[in-house]
C-alpha cells in the first residue's frame, strides 16, 4: 500500500549499474574513424568510446584509428583528443588513469580520403596486424567521399567479412544523390554490413516506443485512428545555424531533420506490430509504414498539395534567452531560400491510420529546446459528458493527449479528463470536467544518466546489431514522399517561405482536413 | 511546447474559489439534527455547515436546531459548539464574526427521540414559523430509533413535501432490520425524501468514477474483463477501536465498512454506462452492478464458497506508529467473534466482468491509512514481448496498474510497462521491460483543500439532489449479497478468525480462481 516509486526495475537480478555490460569477454575491435579531426567525432564518437571504455563495454585491446586529411602527429592528436575528453565527457575523463589507459588506444593516419594511396596502404598495415579481428569503420566525413573512401577499403583488400561500416547522415540530398551513395559503398560493402546511423534512433524514448506500443495491451488498444484524432512529432530548437551555416544553406531544415529524424519516429508511432523485436523485422514494419505515406500526386495537384500541407520558414531577428539574436540570412550574410523551419502534414494511408493527420514539425530558433511526440486522442463521443457548456460557465478541457517527451528531459506524460472538485452546483457535462496530467519522468532506476544515443549506437555497430540502424530502402520510401515537396518548394516557390521571430513559437502547423 | 501543470482546468469562465456557490439567492432550510451532542455532529456535521455558511452556499436565514436527549441550555450547546469548530474547522472558525454569525443560526432543543410528547410538539412550534421552508432532518442516532423518530415528526405533523431525513449507516445489520428501518421511515417518507448517507459517495475521487471512465474514451475502453485481470478495492485504518469497542463488537468491518462503503465503490467501478448522470439514471446502473454480485449458493456450497473466498481477522497486539497498542479482545475487555478485517472475493456476472475478481477489503491496525481501488490489467498477451526471462537475467516487472487513491492522498496513478534504460545487452522481451509509474495528484484547481465529503452531500440534500444517496434497493442488493456470508461467519465459524498484528500488513487476499 505504499506510493509506488516511480521506477520499478524488474525483479531478479538487477543489470549493475555500470549498464549493459556483457558478462562475457569482449572480443576487440579495430574502430577506423574517417574524420577524425571534425566536430562529431571530438563531441560524440570519442566521448562515447571513452565511455564504454570506462564501463567495460569494450576490450582494453581494442584499438581506434583516428584517420583524416590533416598531417597531425600522433601526440598533438592524442593532444586534442584529451581536451576533447574533459571537455564532453568529464565525468569520465576524470580518472586519469582510464583516461590514459583510453589515449593509449588511440593511434592516427594521415590520409587523403579522396585518393588512394602509401596512406592507404599504411592503414592496410596497421589493419592487416589481426586480419580475423571486427572492423568498424566510421564515415564522418562529406558524404560525397562514401563512396570513394569504400573503393579505396576495397582496394586496399580492408573489406573482411567481419568489417562493417556507418554511414553519417546526410545520406545523399534526394533520392538520386542518396542512391548514388547507397549503390557506390553497396558496391563494396554487403546492406548487412553498412550500418546508417541516426542518432535518433539511440534515444531511449524513441526505443521506448515499441515498449510502449507492444508491452502495454491498454495502449495498443487505443494506438489507431478510431482513438487518436491526430499526431505531432515535433524536433524544436534553440540554436540557430551560426558557424554552420554554409552547410546548412545547402541543406535545409527538411533534409536536416524531417526526412531522417522525423520520418524515422513517424515509421516507429505509425508502423504495424512487427513480427518479432530482431532487427529486420521491425525494419521491415517501419519500411511498410513509410511506404504508405499518402503520395503528393503530381503536377498541379502536387502544387495544391504542399501549399496547402507543408510550411517553410526563416527566423528572422529575435530574442532568444532575453539576447538579441539575428536572422538567418544575417547570420548568413547574403538571401536564401533555404527553411529553417520544415512542417509536413502526412497521412499514413494504412488501415490502422485511416485519415489521422501526422504532422512532421521542425524549427531553429524555437522560444524552447523541445523534442516530442503528442498524440491527441479523440474527446468522448458517448452522450454522457458530450453537452456543451452552458454559456458563461466553464467550457471542455483540451481533450486527452499522450506525450513522449524526447528532449530535454525524457519522460512521458499522459492527460485525462476527471471531474473538477470545484465545478459549479448545477454543472453538467463537459463543464464539470477538468485535465489532469498524469507523467512520469524516464530515467534508468539505478543511475543518474541515460546513455547517449552514440554510446548505444557505436556498441550496437561494434557487436553487428543492425536493429537501430537505418536499412536501405528506408531510405528511399521516406526520399520517395518527401523528394516531391522539396522540388515544388525549389521549383515553385510553393507554398512561399515565411519569416518567423527568432525565439517565438514558429509557424503554424497547416490544417489537414481528412 | 511547456510541461503542462498538473491539472488544468477548463477554460472560459472559471468557477471561483470559494467554489460550488449557486449564482442565484438560496433558499433558506431548517436543519433540524438529531443527535445533535453526538460526535458526528461535532466533527463533521456542524463544521461542514459553518464551512457552507462561510462560502456563502447557504442562506444566513437558515435555522440549525440541535435535538438531542440531552436537557442543556441554549448557551451550554452554542459553547459545546464553538469549541467542536474551533477544533474540527479551524480555517472557517478563525475568522470570529463568521462564527459568531453561524453560531447565532443555532438552536437547542431536548427532545426524546423514543416517545412522543411536549418536546416534539415545541419542535413543532419552532418549524411552524416556516411552513413552506425545506426541512431537512439529519438522523445521526442510533439506528432503532429512526422508526420512531420518523412516526414522531409524522404525528407532530412535521412532514411536509419539503422536507427530507437523511439517514445515517448503519442502516440494519442485516436484510431484515434494514428493511425494517426502511419500511419504517419509508411509511412517513416517500423515497424521494430519504437520503441514506454513505459519506464515501462524496469522496471527489469516488465521485471522479463517473469522469474518468465515461469521459476517456481510452480509459472507457479496457474498463472490462478483455484488459481487466482483477480489481482491489481497500480501505485499511491504522486506528483500533479504542473508544468505539462496545459499538463496534456489535457490528464488526463487514457491516461497518464493507457492506456499505466499499460495495458501492465497487458499483460505481463494475456499473455500465448509465444513460444520463442524472441521479436516478447512476442509481439504475449501480443496483444492477449490485444485484450481478455472484450470489454464494445454499447449504454446503455456500460454506465451501465463503471458506474459499473471505476471510476474516482480528488485530492481535502489535505496534503502530513505532508504538505497542493492543489487541482487540484486549481492548474490549473480553472474547469476541467480531471481525475487524474483512476481506471477500466477489464476481460480477455482467458480461462486462466475466470471471473478474474484485477484492473487497477493510482493515483497522493496519500499517498505514490507505483507501484505494487497483485495477490490474491483463499482461501482454502478444508475441513481442512474452517470453520468459533468462535466468539469472531480470524477471518481468509487474503487470500494468491503474490506482485510485482515496486516501491519506486523492490521486490517481498508471503503471506501464517501459523499456529499461539498463537492460542487459542481449537482453530479449520481458527482460528489457521495467514499470514506470505516470502520477498526479487530483486537487481543486484554485484551492488548497477538497471540500470534505459531508459539505458536499448536506448541500446535495439540501438542494434535494439525490445523485449520491443510496437508494434503498441497492441496500437490499447490498444485504442479499452479504448476509449469506455472515451467517456463514456466525452459525458454522468459517472461514476461522484469524488473527493478524497490529501494525501489519493485515491478512492475505483469498484466492480466486476464475
Amino acid at each position: 500500500m505504499n506510493a509506488p516509486p516511480t521506477t520499478t526495475p524488474s525483479g531478479g537480478n538487477h543489470p549493475t549499474p555500470a549498464g549493459n555490460g556483457p558478462s562475457t569477454a569482449i572480443a576487440p575491435v579495430d574502430v577506423v574513424l574517417f574524420g577524425a579531426t571534425g566536430d562529431l567525432a571530438h563531441r560524440k564518437l570519442l566521448p562515447a568510446l571513452l565511455r564504454q571504455f570506462k564501463r567495460g563495454q569494450i576490450s582494453p585491446q581494442t584499438r581506434i584509428r583516428g584517420a583524416a586529411l590533416q598531417d597531425v602527429s600522433l601526440d598533438d592528436y592524442r593532444h586534442s583528443v584529451r581536451k576533447a575528453l574533459w571537455r564532453f565527457a568529464p565525468e569520465a575523463a576524470a580518472d586519469s588513469s582510464v583516461l590514459e589507459d583510453f589515449i593509449n588506444l588511440i593511434s592516427y593516419q594521415p590520409i587523403n580520403a579522396a585518393q588512394y594511396g602509401a596512406d592507404w596502404e599504411a592503414l592496410a598495415a596497421f589493419l592487416n596486424q589481426h586480419p580475423q579481428r571486427s572492423r568498424l569503420f566510421y564515415f564522418s566525413t562529406a558524404p560525397r567521399l562514401y563512396e570513394t573512401m569504400a573503393a579505396n577499403l576495397s582496394k586496399a583488400g580492408l573489406i573482411t567479412p567481419q568489417s562493417r561500416v556507418v554511414l553519417e547522415k546526410p545520406i545523399g540530398t534526394n533520392a538520386e544523390s542518396a542512391a548514388r551513395i547507397n549503390n557506390g559503398v553497396g558496391t563494396h560493402f554487403t546492406e548487412n554490413q553498412i550500418f546508417r546511423i541516426d542518432h535518433y534512433l539511440g534515444k531511449e524514448t524513441v526505443q521506448n516506443i515499441l515498449a510502449l506500443r507492444f508491452a502495454n495491451p491498454m495502449i495498443a488498444s487505443v494506438w489507431s485512428s478510431q482513438f487518436i484524432a491526430s499526431v505531432e512529432i515535433t524536433a524544436a530548437e534553440t540554436v540557430g545555424v551560426e558557424e554552420r551555416a554554409d552547410y546548412y544553406d545547402s541543406t535545409g531544415a527538411a533534409r536536416d531533420m524531417l526526412q531522417n529524424h522525423l520520418l524515422q519516429i513517424l515509421a516507429l508511432v505509425a508502423m504495424d506490430q512487427p513480427t518479432s523485436l530482431e532487427g529486420n523485422a521491425v525494419r521491415d514494419a517501419k519500411v511498410a509504414a513509410l511506404k504508405a505515406l499518402r503520395p503528393w500526386g503530381e503536377g498541379e495537384e502536387l502544387c495544391r498539395q504542399v501549399a496547402a500541407h507543408t510550411v517553410r520558414g526563416q527566423y528572422g531577428p529575435g530574442t532568444v534567452d532575453g539576447k538579441a539574436v539575428p536572422g538567418y540570412v544575417e547570420e548568413l550574410g547574403h538571401p536564401s531560400q533555404t527553411e529553417t523551419c520544415a512542417i509536413m502534414g502526412a497521412y499514413v494511408d494504412t488501415p490502422r491510420w485511416r485519415n489521422v493527420p501526422f504532422y512532421l514539425r521542425t524549427l531553429k530558433r524555437a522560444h524552447e529546446k523541445c523534442s516530442e511526440i503528442i498524440l491527441t486522442f479523440r474527446p468522448d463521443c458517448n452522450s454522457l459528458f458530450k453537452n456543451a457548456a452552458t454559456p458563461g460557465q466553464a467550457v471542455a478541457p483540451a481533450p486527452d493527449r499522450l506525450i513522449l517527451r524526447l528532449q530535454p528531459d525524457e519522460g512521458i506524460s499522459l492527460s485525462l479528463q476527471v471531474r473538477n472538485p470545484e465545478a459549479p452546483h448545477g454543472a453538467t457535462g463537459t463543464a464539470t470536467l477538468m485535465q489532469l496530467v498524469l507523467s512520469a519522468p524516464y530515467r534508468a532506476p539505478h543511475s543518474d544518466r541515460i546513455a547517449d544515443s552514440y554510446e548505444k549506437l557505436l556498441l550496437d555497430a561494434a557487436h553487428g546489431d543492425p536493429a537501430l540502424f537505418v536499412r536501405r530502402d528506408e531510405v528511399e520510401a521516406a526520399w520517395a514522399w518527401i523528394e516531391p515537396v522539396l522540388q515544388c518548394w525549389a521549383a515553385e516557390n510553393t507554398p512561399p517561405m515565411v519569416t518567423y521571430p527568432a525565439g517565438g513559437a514558429g509557424p503554424g502547423l497547416p490544417v489537414l482536413q481528412p
